[in-house]
């Protein structure tokens, strides 16, 4: 699983970065580099370039003894794979991740994330066994709301799941809505998408009566069906949208009002976001390739009228004129069912 | 103690924005803010000035329970001043925050914090005992070096340092060249100054072998006048600098690495400052006022050839005519002493 997880990420690198070269009309930088502490990854940047400001694509295998406060940020479900009394232990991971900032405001962030990761507790090797799980999935993060977009992103993903599961789909969309949240600000980072972690033989058995008494190896080979079936639908449904909005016109109150979302981006990957902070904590771990995800730039703003986190309960009314900003607030306030 | 502190800081941040205005031109806004859970505070801000990009100057008084995270956030030492089986305690905080974003990039972020802290832990009350304590500093982040302003600021601080205790100065330097730290990329957020948590009596009694038996309240009374005089030593130390820097003339690719350096500074206020993160965490907490410390703009560039965080332990080679650049980031890898 660890070779066929590797071949796959790196083959959608590939395909992912040349279908994006074109629409932007520039190459992405290629980073390859090695983990001293085991393993490496391949890390392709496009920047300031036509279509978008901040583009990577980034491919890493690693694998190594993990520190305890690392451990703990890696799984969603804190399951008790580790006993209390270890401070390390060996594990493995490979993952795809991509974050896209465009440069016109009318067109959507996009992140995608799917990894495979083995972990080996010194208790369990003595029987022999290891655990694995995969985690993923993709969300977008629009400044202005186009519903047509939003909807075929969600179909796109909906549909892939479906073929796997139809429980995957509305379990995953509710998980994404919770997970990409700013609890700070009650608000969510975008229209959402699917998230999911923790996916194993468990989860397997779980999720239906006749999969009681899956095997082991068979649940892997299903989740990792649905891991290359995602992966594979990140095209198909971004690819539309970036066209349709990459050249829309747009004025200056626009662009900045990009500028603010993307201080919110910020504020998501620094503060909650879990992936970021097991990086900035993984000793040896590739600073650059972490916070590629951050934008190119972002902006900060107090009070601002539309978006500011109120705690009065009072609303501003200096907010005339900036309809279109405050329908995307609500979305945010109040996740929606897209499909 | 809390009455006076309150009024202390209400004093200090009007001097302090009747002095900026001065210097700015422009008025700051000012507002009063209640906490839902108790306490409240006055938020002062100057937006797209004409010398600060961002200035806010913001006092707190507040006080109700704490929950249990963000008990774990509140110390330094995390002293074992909290039962193992408390959830959370009462507690009380007073204190006065600034951080100024001037525009020009020759001119220096500042940022300062003077607080004091009472909390009680259920068994304590039964003695009749809270825990305190006064914590605070001052440090400054330059885009580009000026060894005079460096020393400046450093030599103002000493002074004041020194009026109360000789070791204070070493040892609060040293402690905010360790605090302001991104561990993440190996480099400090600025040029330091003081930082110093957890002042008590304990702290007193071990500063000198005079001190060994002082009493509760005359350790207190000491701290708070040291506290007084450091936080009215902050527009002597900052006002010459700012006067000197704000008027300056700069082009286009200094204010690009301005912009690289605030972004550091984000990162640094959302992954790794514990005021931030305290704050966030705290049930009520006034999200903007918190979230005021962060610039009005700032970039991430993948790979800055300056002050990219290399793992492969290559340098670029992209650096020509970075002199200035460089110089700041080899104070940065390597904190120094300014007087």
């Amino acid at each position: 699983m660890r070779l066929r997880m590797e071949k796959l990420i790196k083959e959608q690198q590939k395909r992912i970065i040349d279908e994006l070269s074109k629409i932007d009309g520039n190459a992405f930088t290629i980073d390859e580099w090695d983990r001293p502490n085991g393993g490496g990854g391949i890390s392709c940047v496009l920047q300031d370039g036509n279509v978008f400001e901040k583009a990577g694509v980034n491919v890493s295998v690693v694998y190594g003894k993990l520190p305890r406060p690392a451990i703990e940020k890696m799984r969603a479900d804190h399951k008790s794979f580790v006993s209390a009394d270890v401070d390390s232990l060996d594990f493995f991971a490979a993952g795809l991740s991509l974050v896209l900032h465009p440069k016109n405001p009318m067109a959507p962030t996009v992140h995608l994330n799917y990894r495979f990761f083995e972990t080996s507790d010194p208790k369990d090797v003595l029987n022999g066994k290891t655990n694995w799980w995969f985690g993923g999935g993709t969300d977008l993060t629009p400044s202005y709301l186009f519903p047509e977009d939003c909807e075929h992103f969600h179909k796109t993903i909906k549909d892939v799941c479906d073929t796997h599961d139809p429980s995957y789909y509305p379990k995953f969309k509710a998980w994404c809505d919770k997970y990409f949240y700013l609890t700070h600000r009650n608000e969510a980072r975008g229209i959402g998408g699917i998230f999911f972690d923790d996916l194993d033989t468990d989860f397997i058995r779980q999720s239906s009566p006749a999969s009681v008494s899956i095997s082991d190896k068979e649940a892997q080979e299903r989740l990792f069906s649905f891991v290359t079936d995602g992966l594979c639908s990140f095209l198909p449904a971004y690819v539309p949208i970036i066209k349709k909005r990459k050249d829309m016109p747009f004025t200056e109150q626009e662009k900045d009002w990009q500028q603010l979302r993307r201080g919110r981006y910020v504020e998501f990957n620094l503060v909650h976001d879990r992936g970021t902070s097991f990086g900035l904590r993984t000793p040896g771990s590739r600073i650059e390739s972490i916070l590629m995800s951050l934008p190119r730039t972002a902006k900060w703003v107090y009070m601002d009228p539309v978006s500011g986190t109120r705690t009065d309960g009072v609303e501003s009314e200096d907010v005339e004129g900036m309809e279109r900003e405050k329908e995307l607030m609500e979305v945010l306030k109040n996740p929606k069912e897209w499909v």
